[in-house]
């Protein structure tokens, strides 16, 4: 259990939270910004006690300035809500995390948060024209709009989970609803080859919304699942790695767990590694766009399996699973783990993490969210252990397998965060950076109250 | 003449910048970064006096990384080297300014630079992975490549102009040379017919490399001169607002320049305005870009010209006019003035400066750098005053349209940076952001010893 904070607020106004932070800063107690509580790396914890500043009550969406193509959110407004009120008058904002609906947009500046479109729409600080926070001094900021003279400080602000401020607004970009959508799934023989397919797409200018690699491993399950009818409500079909961790745990007996590196090995045997695409916007360039998809893909060797693949996506992408905890109970344990790197470095990364875990679970990889430089990773991993030593070994792996992907020159973390998880692993990649981000601490936050210890702080 | 500094020194390794800066803070000696003085709002004047770094020693550029698609240049190097460089190898920045024969890497992270060719490649803030630079602690600092997790400082240092650090080196991306280019012009009847058809073409997906709209009286001066062949090199044919300056003070006499009044209302009746755009990339793409964006100037009531104006423009893109002292000592003043605008203020703008100052001088504006958001208004005004008053008049004409413009909506600048030009009305267009500023000035720089005065600080 997350250690609890000593109080919990409720403010529905900057005023309110500047108020807040200004006893806090007074009494000296730790402030922490929170809002639907759907980070994984222990951001919102209260390892210090203190208040818990929850900021759904800074709910008031504003009407889309169709001019300008913005829209003012407030920190708390929940992102499904968003995208919901959006969509009813036409318009997006095309950030869509599997969090959607338990994430709001204060945690996406926040955790600078990737939606599953966002090699064609951005991560969230792509999307923000200016931002409006509280800092740890109590002072109001709100940033100028792009294009700006001077420093960017909404971009400094962005990421700095919870550390600094705690943002109350922001004015994104809104775009209309895509008015068509062209799906597509391929299978490559390797994920070499695969991974090839993206960056010599992104390269030739294409940018597909949906860009998802599955290594063969996950490719398995994926194959072996059904398609689904389009839906967007959750729990509904099984997510992809996140739920075959469970299913896995039941097809495979404990004894095998306790073996691995055996299953490991067979995924050599499975020799498909598919990758599922979308591109979306005016129907016609989707289409052409699709078209041009394909003769790059097949010209690499792959397999076009037709819309179907990248259909069931879609109806399951917002499946998350609640079981995990069975898996525990069972005695074995079940994580995923992201990172990015840039796309010399993909496969290696890919390659020394696999290795580095072989012997002490099965752990199966997804590619995604690409861009013009690179792409993230996200690994899924489940494993058993001596009854009693589940968390210790669970534990050893987060810290193998992080090493590893740093050691073969991955990012600390693609859009899942910081946190407390990798919060020594952040500061000992910023070398000299680090007193910098420590001074710029000192200065948001003088009394130290900001959500202590995340991000190293 | 711009206030000397006591000394210039020339420092060829970042542990030489460490070196004059620690000794700087010892001395309390202001220190200002220099890289080759193009800047047109005093952002290296030594106004305190101190130590001149010039960085143009620090001009290594490293090889091309055709994987990453990334070049490390350090701060010094000239922006045409550069391109020249890349070229050689069939690389492209894209980052074009018209200063790139006397303009810096360093100077453009400082200012924020902004290219020609800004629509389709971004502006340098786009185009940088990372940064080196020496703080005016001494300290030394390298940012994380993105994607990252935490604050973005590299974004924070970027158009700060000397006053927080000095920077030393940058990865930048590059693309390939474009393997085709599309010209295009066009005559509309009205400034704000030729807006809404740059607005609806970025809206439409659409990303020319090059756009530029020229108001009535600019249109005029454009349409006159003759086309040049293809060229990129320095002082051929007169570039647009600037060269047209003292042309148009050698054609009227100063007693009509005494009455601008009269010559701006003239402009009406000058029924053009004209718009000039370059795409750029895959040969097939750009020819498709370019059919799709005819069709929808056509539908807003353009002419099309064929490929000549842009070809024109291309010609002379460089070109800068080193002869204004002519005007002054005929007895009259002439200047440039950049700003920009969301796109439902863009016009307002327009207006607004133009009733500002058509009393006192004749002006004309181009509309470049577009974005999905806005773009660029560049205002050129020329006009005289009684002997020994024209500074004075000048002076006035400056507060008067910059006032103008922020009351219509504008930013204090787009790619001409703040230095002491805008000072005041940077920090006047920050409000409560004003004090954020201030403290990262004092916890980067605490001594105050970076570029004292420049954006105000």
């Amino acid at each position: 259990m997350p250690p609890p904070p000593d109080l919990v607020v409720w403010p529905s106004t900057e005023e309110e939270v500047q108020a807040v932070i200004a006893v806090a800063r007074r009494r000296k107690l730790p402030v922490i910004p929170y809002g639907a509580g759907s980070g994984v790396c222990g951001g919102t914890w209260a390892t210090h006690g203190g208040v818990a500043l929850d900021l759904k009550r800074l709910d008031r969406i504003g009407p889309v300035d169709a001019t300008a193509r913005t829209v003012d959110a407030e920190a708390g407004v929940m992102g499904e809500t968003l995208e919901r009120r959006l969509a009813s008058e036409g318009w997006q904002l095309g950030h869509t995390p599997s969090s959607i609906y338990m994430s709001t947009v204060g945690g996406w500046l926040a955790a600078r948060s990737a939606g599953q479109l966002s090699s064609r729409w951005g991560k969230i600080e792509d999307m923000v024209l200016s931002v409006r926070a509280v800092l740890g001094t109590g002072e109001r900021l709100e940033t100028p709009e792009r294009p700006f003279s001077g420093p960017d400080v909404a971009q400094l602000l962005i990421g700095s989970e919870g550390t600094l401020c705690a943002f109350t607004r922001a004015r994104l970009r809104v775009f209309p609803l895509p008015e068509g959508r062209a799906f597509h799934g391929y299978d490559f023989k390797t994920v070499a080859d695969g991974l090839e397919a993206i960056r010599v797409m992104f390269r030739a200018g294409l940018r597909p919304s949906v860009v998802r690699l599955y290594d063969p491993f996950d490719t398995a399950i994926v194959g072996d699942k059904p398609p689904h009818v389009s839906t967007t409500s959750p729990s509904q079909a099984p997510a992809l790695s996140r739920e075959l961790l469970p299913a896995l745990f039941r097809v495979l007996a404990p004894q095998t767990l306790g073996r691995p590196g055996l299953m490991n090995r067979a995924t050599h045997l499975l020799r498909k590694s598919r990758l599922v695409l979308v591109f979306e916007g005016e129907a016609a360039r989707a289409a052409d766009e699709d078209a041009a998809a394909r003769t790059l893909c097949q010209r690499l060797g792959a397999v076009s399996l037709g819309p179907q693949p990248a259909e069931k996506w879609l109806a399951s992408r917002y499946d998350v699973s609640y079981r995990m905890s069975k898996v525990f109970e069972g005695g074995a344990f079940a994580d995923t783990f992201e990172v990015a790197a840039p796309w010399e470095r993909v496969y290696e990364v890919y390659q020394k993490v696999r290795e580095a875990v072989a012997a002490h679970a099965f752990v199966l990889c997804h590619f995604s969210h690409a861009y013009l430089e690179g792409c993230s990773l996200y690994f899924s991993f489940v494993g058993a252990a001596p009854l009693g030593q589940e968390r210790e070994r669970y534990e050893s792996i987060w810290r193998i397998a992080l090493s590893a992907a740093q050691s073969a020159g991955a990012n600390v973390s693609h859009h899942h965060g910081v946190g407390l998880l990798k919060a020594r692993a952040l500061q000992e990649s910023l070398g000299e950076g680090r007193h910098a981000l420590k001074m710029l601490k000192d200065f948001f936050d003088p009394d130290g109250i900001m959500n202590p210890g995340k991000l190293g702080l």
